[in-house]
C-alpha cells in the first residue's frame, strides 16, 4: 500500500474537483469573470447585490428581480433578539472571525423548518445569511467599545449599511461606493480553500449554516482570508519608507511570508489587486494619508524586486486593507469583510454542488507500521 | 480551458492527499489498525483515553504518561460557566450537532493564547475539547429536560462520565465498557469527509477550534456520522419483522438510501460494524428486547440479498445506532457520540498536517461563458 510510485497531491494543486458555471480565473492574462462577465464590467456599473443576484441565479436580475433580491436582503438586516443576546455575552477582545464563525453556526438554531432542503429553502436561508453579516459585525462592534447598538436601516443597501453600523450616521457616497466596489471584489474566487471547505462540508448533505460556518474558520487563516489584516498591520509596523527595506532584508532571512503576496493560480497580476491599488492610492490623497500609501507601495517594489522572477505577485489582500483602513473599518474586522463578500460566492457553489452532489472522500498514503503486538501498559518504555 | 480531456475528480475518489502515519484499512481483508495496532486487539485490551494518547502523540503510553494525560482530560471536565450561560440560552429544541458546533467554536474565544501555536498548546487545546465534549452535551441534555445540571465527576473515565452526566447517576461497569468500546470504534477513520474538512480548514493555518468546527458541520450530513441517527430512527419507523420487506422494497423503488450501508473504502465488512453487531446483539438478550435487533438483523439479511453483489455491506453506523439506544441515550445525540470519539483523529490529523502544512486549493473545470456583454438593467428579460 506504500508503493512509491503512488502519486500524491499534496494542497491539491491543479487538481479539478468540480465543474462549475460560477467563475472563472484566466491567471495568464490577469482576467476574472463571474458567471462570464469581467469583474471590471461589474466594478465599473454594478452593484454588490446585483453581483449577488448573479453570482446565486446564474443570470444578471431584470429590475423586479432586483428589487425582490434586495428586499429580502434588507428584511434580514434585524436580527433575532436571541442572536443580540448571544453578541452580549462574548468577551469583548473576541476576535471578530471567532465571533462571525460562532454567530453564523448560532443562527443554524433559529430555522423553521430544518428538514426542507429545497433550492429556494436554501436561498432563503443565504439571503438571511447575507444580510445578518453586517449587523452582527456592526452591533458587536458598538457593544465592545460600550456604545449602544444602531438600530438597522432597511434604506441604505448592504455595503452602506454596514459603514452605517459602525459609524452611526450614514456615510458619505464616495464611501459607500468603495465599500460596494470591495464586497463586490471578494464576493468570489473559484475553488479556494474556504470555497472548498463550504463544499466539502455540503458534500455530506450536511446543512448551508454548517457549510457558511466551515468557511469562515477557513477563511480566518493568514494563509488565506486573514492576509489583509496583516498585511495592514506590517505597514503600521513599518512606520516610515527608510524602514522598508530593512524590515523586508529581515523577513527574507527568516525566511517569512510577505502576506498579500502570490497566488496559487494568478501567474501575473491579480485584476482585483490593480482596482483596490487605485482605491487606495485615490483615497490617500482624499484625505490627504500618504504615508502608509508611499510604505505599501515601497514594499510592493521592493518585494518584487526579489519574488516577481518567481511570478509571484501582490494579490487582492495587499492593498484591501488599506482601503478598509481608509474606511476607519477596525483592523480586526477585515477577514469579516472579506467574509461579507465571500459568503455570496460560497452559498452560490454550495448550492451548486447540492445540484449534482458527490460524497468527498480523498485518502491518506499509510506510510506507518503494522500489525504491531499490544503491549501491557507495564511493559511500555 | 474546458478541452475534455482534462479528469474531474469529484468526491476525490481515490486521490490521496497527504501521507499520513495516523491509520490504515484495510478495505478488502475487513481489518483497521490505529497507529499500526489492530483495532480488534484495542477494543480488547484498551481503553478510550489510552486509544486517544495512541492517536494523538504516536505510540501507547506508559503508566506516567497516561495518568498525566487522563489527569488534564478530567480537568477539562468542568466548562467556563460562560459555556453554561451560552447551553442556557439555546433553544430546547437545537439539534445537538448544531449546539456542539456552536459551543466549540464558542470555546476559542477563551483561549488565553491564541498566538501560540505550537505543538504543545495545541496539544493542550485538543485534551480541553475532549474533556469538553461530553459535558457540554450532557449539560445540556439535562437543561433541556428540565433538570438540574449534574456537576462533572473528574473520577470516571470519559465514557462513564458522559453516561454519569446524561443519567444523573454512575453507569453500571457494563454500560461504561460498551460506552468506551464504542468511543474507541469512533476514535479515527483516516481520510474522511470530516477530517478532511478539519484539515482543509488547518491548511490556511487557521486555529484548532475552527478546524474542528469544520469537522462537526461536516459530520453532522446523512452521507457520513448522521446516518448513525436515521438508521436507527428506520428501525423504530418500520416497527415489526413483517413490515421489513415492505419498507425496504419501498425504499428501493424510491432510489433512496439505506442508511448505514456502503462504504467507499470497504469492499467487505466493516470490522467495526462486526464488534458492533455483536455488543447489540447481546445487549438486546440482557435487556430481554429482542424485536428491534431482530429487525435490524432482517434489514441486515434484505439489503445484503440485493447489495452485496454490488460489494456494499453494512457500516459502521448501522448497528452503533442500537447500540447508543439500548444505552439510552437520547437519538438525537447519536451523531455526537460519534464526535466525541472522532474529535482524536480530526486532531491528530490537523497535527501531521501542520508538521508539513501545504494550502489546500483546488480547482473548479470552468463550463459558463465567458465575456458577456453587461447589459443595462432596464434591458433584461
Amino acid at each position: 500500500m506504500s508503493s512509491p510510485q503512488i502519486p500524491v497531491h499534496k494542497g491539491l494543486e491543479d487538481i479539478y474537483v468540480k465543474e462549475s458555471k460560477i467563475c472563472y480565473i484566466d491567471g495568464e492574462r490577469s482576467k476574472l469573470f463571474y458567471r462570464g462577465y469581467d469583474i471590471d464590467d461589474l466594478v465599473k456599473y454594478s452593484t454588490f447585490e446585483e453581483v449577488s443576484y448573479l453570482l446565486l441565479y446564474g443570470k444578471l436580475p431584470n429590475r423586479k428581480e432586483l428589487n425582490e433580491f434586495q428586499k429580502s436582503i434588507r428584511d434580514s438586516y434585524t436580527l433575532n433578539p436571541e442572536v443580540i443576546k448571544l453578541l452580549e455575552i462574548f468577551r469583548r477582545d473576541t476576535h471578530p472571525m471567532d465571533l462571525l464563525r460562532t454567530c453564523i453556526s448560532y443562527l443554524s438554531t433559529f430555522d423553521d423548518s430544518p428538514k426542507d432542503q429545497s433550492l429556494e429553502k436554501n436561498l432563503s436561508r443565504v439571503i438571511k445569511i447575507i444580510g445578518s453579516i453586517p449587523t452582527i459585525l456592526g452591533t458587536f462592534d458598538r457593544i465592545r467599545r460600550g456604545k449602544k447598538p444602531i438600530e438597522p436601516n432597511p434604506k441604505l443597501n448592504l455595503a452602506s449599511h454596514f459603514l452605517y453600523l459602525l459609524r452611526g450616521k450614514e456615510p458619505k457616497e464616495r464611501d459607500a461606493k468603495i465599500m460596494d466596489t470591495a464586497l463586490i471584489l471578494h464576493a468570489e474566487h473559484e475553488m479556494n480553500a474556504s470555497t472548498f471547505a463550504c463544499t466539502v462540508t455540503a458534500s455530506t448533505k450536511s446543512d448551508i449554516y454548517s457549510s457558511i460556518t466551515s468557511g469562515i474558520g477557513t477563511l480566518k487563516g493568514p494563509l488565506h482570508g486573514g492576509a489583509n489584516e496583516e498585511a495592514l498591520r506590517m505597514f503600521l509596523e513599518i512606520g516610515s519608507i527608510d524602514k522598508v527595506k530593512p524590515y523586508l532584508d529581515e523577513l527574507f532571512v527568516k525566511g517569512k511570508k510577505v502576506m498579500g503576496f502570490g497566488h496559487r493560480i494568478y501567474k501575473n497580476y491579480d485584476p482585483r489587486y490593480r482596482i483596490l491599488k487605485e482605491i487606495a492610492k485615490e483615497m490617500s490623497k482624499e484625505r490627504g494619508n500618504h504615508k502608509l500609501f508611499e510604505i505599501a507601495l515601497k514594499v510592493e517594489e521592493e518585494v518584487l524586486k526579489r519574488l516577481e522572477k518567481y511570478n509571484i505577485y501582490p494579490n487582492v489582500d495587499f492593498y484591501s486593507g488599506l482601503v478598509f483602513y481608509f474606511l476607519n473599518i477596525p483592523i480586526d474586522f477585515f477577514t469579516c469583510v472579506f467574509t461579507m463578500g465571500r459568503v455570496v460566492g460560497w452559498s452560490a457553489h454550495i448550492i451548486e454542488y447540492w445540484m449534482d452532489n458527490r460524497l468527498i472522500r480523498p485518502k491518506a498514503l499509510y506510510k506507518g507500521e503494522l500489525n504491531l503486538p499490544y503491549k501491557p501498559i507495564e511493559q511500555r518504555e
